[in-house]
């Protein structure tokens, strides 16, 4: 082992465990309300020593792209998408009550003023923690969202089928 | 058997084994972003050989009215409710970003571009594998809703107790 | 006993049996046409014998405050977030289709002309039958809520780590 790899953070390791409680979150919305409850739910999952996968499919998708990004897809229909929509985790909107953004800025200065953890800490913290994110290809494939687009945290894209299967054998699924 | 009977497809038999997963979809939302996931999920389940049933409730009826219906409802109110959202699968909405139907076009067209099954195919794919929709009565009688107004190829209607019974035994339940 | 206590409803009494089946809720909804099938569900899973806790959060706390309440919160955001949805199981507005109350309005008059109960009747039939309450302590935090907001029947305030518990533990979670 070299100077280098021990200043790299090592990769969380998941050990499969037949006791170990298993909690899969399908994260379809991209509003600020509901990847809180995600982010929340997944890292104290985790934190719990409960096994927790997120599949990250639509409008879900967008706030892990990396921030640096802007527009991201390939032609002007997936641009014009992600227009309307910022990708990336710091600017998210709420469901409803935005008010020209007015409600979101409500909802951080609340958040800061009771000690709750903000989307991006929250979502640091999942993944320190070992929970897994997965994308979904056909909306990377939708969206033209490549790899390199979403943040470095996420693992391999995977498909309906692997959501599928990864829900009937966990110990509670939830759609949020 | 008579030559006229041979011409009918077969109903698809579902066959409960004990090993089978069961996955059961409260398909509550009539957006077409909603119904994506809920014909993706249904399909790849049965086509994974899972049983999934899925209890159409709510807004998310309205998407399984016959095509040829245009204003269903038996007085003035329910028939303005399907005025406010036209049943039928061929014409979902967003559940945000409409814009006057541009979004849903950018929806179709970038469907089409990267061969994503549009609702309609993956309604009748989910209904050949077998995946069998649940009509929620309660919300028949509310919409003024009859049987006949319904896809031929919705099962029995059913109540809460029904959707409590089949969630409780599957291997997960998912409200989309 | 005094005669005084024997005027007591007795608490309903939840005994946990290794063959009851298990349902949890987590209720992030405050909208109406979300909180009809919390409640519905809820109460028909206690009145079928399954044990049901509904894990209340986010914008799903306010309709569970009292109704005298009005105004709630300590600072004028929190007072001004329950200005925009306002607080209470009686005025709740749909998820969308509001146009003014009318909406709403049609809503209550069909449920009626089909006998179907009230958000109010339900939530009374729901907590009269067992169904566990538990009010999420840190959207108490943020929206500046005190128990005594609550109405009376429901639980102690909990956070997300039992949250995950009784998902993990139960036959089947759903997120509405």
């Amino acid at each position: 082992m070299t100077a280098t790899e021990t200043l790299e953070a090592p990769a969380p390791v998941v050990i499969e465990h037949p006791h170990h409680r298993k909690l899969v979150i399908m994260a379809w919305s991209g509003d600020l309300d509901k990847i809180w409850p995600v982010l929340i739910l997944s890292s104290t999952a985790a934190a719990s020593g409960v096994r927790c996968r997120v599949f990250v499919t639509f409008w879900g998708l967008l706030p892990f792209v990396k921030d640096e990004k802007g527009i991201v897809g390939e032609n002007w229909m997936q641009k014009m998408l992600t227009l309307m929509q910022r990708p990336g985790i710091d600017h998210l909107k709420l469901s409803k009550m935005n008010f020209l953004g007015m409600g979101p800025w409500m909802m951080g200065t609340l958040r800061k003023q009771y000690n709750v953890a903000s989307p991006r800490e929250l979502l640091e913290a999942a993944t320190a923690l070992g929970v897994e994110f997965i994308p979904c290809q056909m909306t990377m494939d939708m969206f033209g969202l490549k790899r390199e687009d979403l943040i470095d945290e996420m693992g391999e894209p995977a498909g309906a089928a692997t959501a599928i299967e990864i829900m009937t054998e966990a110990d509670a699924s939830l759609f949020i």
